[in-house]
């Protein structure tokens, strides 16, 4: 299978740059074929911004949006944005790495989000009527719907009552907003708490946890978000159901399942016990 | 009063761009001092990398938050770090404006806290021990704790319930972890939702709200996070006491008003009614 490896480190000799290499090591002997974006590497424009568009077009107002869709349907995009807009059309399974800074993804990250994330490529496409709005939140925008995942590293230790108010706040945006909005479907985190305190002994459960991890990257079901156009949601309202849940509020109304509900929602590995 | 507005977005004659222009005339008309840190006419440096390190250490493995800290002692910060550190020791308060973009700031304002929040500046310093855990979570890093709230905009229309379940997940982890973390008073944020559809009438709500937000700015009533320090939480487990509120999760159990849980986390404004 093809994996694409977003990452987002400034140094190799980093955890993350060890993690990083384990995964590619790891899935290239299982047999599988890696593709790594290795955003600092690569030096990635964080900023979207005009320069996004290669029409010069000094007179008219931007708009991020719009004007992501001129390019992307025009074939005038930048090539750093297209070249990761096909690696992403390439991959059977993505996974993004990056290290927790200040509760959410670096910004060089969130940036390939902002910048390859094209109207037209990731949202804003299929018919928006009473019955359906856009092919979102559960229906790829890519040709096959990926399994994506991530692992990422806290240099705190989380407890589960801290987890349970604080990861999420980061997951939920990340895992519903960012990647089953497009179509991913959204496996669970792998997270590494107290980084810092680590160790050798330490990353040789990371690794075999992780390990684990890859071989049922296929397998593992992904989390049970509800589909926007699957029959939970109002539209256009784009509200839940009345009779579902009924005054409930939360990450949790979001599942299918309710037994994913709560904590569930959070990562928790074997450094959280 | 001093008051410091972090700007993010990249086209002045957009609907921000004219928020941004009636925030600082409306503060001015009313005597108060404005200092703007327009992110994208700045062209500030989004990434946090090597070259924020003046001093050459080529050798050394990058380590953000200690290389951070011995710059910060050392006095060898970049100029474009220091300065905004100085205008956030100068800031009576703060306003924080940017759109949502994937449910949370853009990456040139994400990567201003991850370089401007520098350890012993914004985190790391204070006491460690079995009462105390540095100082943070409601106690200063500032001369004095500032107000600061944030006024965001977003392109789609939010309903409380979808509202009290992705809203959050970007509020949260904002006014918690980057806000309260290094001791502002947070006040809750204005928002303006279908932006795309507001046209005249509604710019006038918007600036007449706005208006009032910030003639309140001093007044208003900060969300009752509860501070880290101040007995609600086990040290060094960092962890709410068992006793307070048993058993549950989410963003409420950071707040020592129960009536601020739930919906109220979330920030409404009259277009989302």
């Amino acid at each position: 299978m093809n994996v694409l490896l977003v990452y987002a480190h400034p140094e190799p000799r980093s955890l993350n740059g060890s993690i990083k290499n384990f995964i590619i090591r790891h899935l290239e002997q299982a047999g599988h074929t890696v593709q790594v974006s290795d955003l600092y590497a690569m030096d990635w424009k964080a900023v979207l911004d005009a320069a996004d568009n290669t029409v010069a077009r000094k007179e008219i107002r931007l708009d991020p949006s719009r004007d992501s869709q001129d390019v992307y349907e025009n074939g005038t995009q930048r090539s750093d944005i297209e070249q990761e807009q096909d690696k992403l059309r390439w991959a059977d399974a993505v996974i993004l790495q990056f290290p927790l800074w200040w509760f959410s993804m670096p910004a060089i990250l969130k940036g390939w989000v902002e910048r390859v994330y094209a109207c037209g490529f990731a949202y804003g496409i299929g018919e928006h009527s009473d019955t359906r709005w856009g092919i979102r939140y559960g229906e790829g925008c890519w040709p096959a719907s990926a399994p994506c995942w991530w692992s990422r590293s806290v240099a705190g230790h989380l407890t589960m009552r801290h987890e349970a108010s604080t990861a999420p706040s980061t997951t939920f945006s990340i895992q519903h907003g960012i990647l089953f909005y497009p179509g991913f479907e959204v496996l669970p985190p792998y997270v590494v708490y107290r980084t810092g305190k680590l160790g050798e002994a330490g990353f040789a459960t990371v690794s075999e946890e992780l390990g684990q991890r890859l071989d049922s990257l296929w397998t593992d079901a992904p989390i049970p978000f509800r589909k926007q156009n699957a029959g939970y949601y109002l539209i256009p309202e784009l509200t839940l159901r009345p009779d579902l849940l009924p005054g409930e509020t939360g990450f949790g109304i979001h599942l299918d399942q309710p037994s994913f509900s709560g904590n569930s929602m959070s990562s928790v590995n074997g450094f959280d016990k």
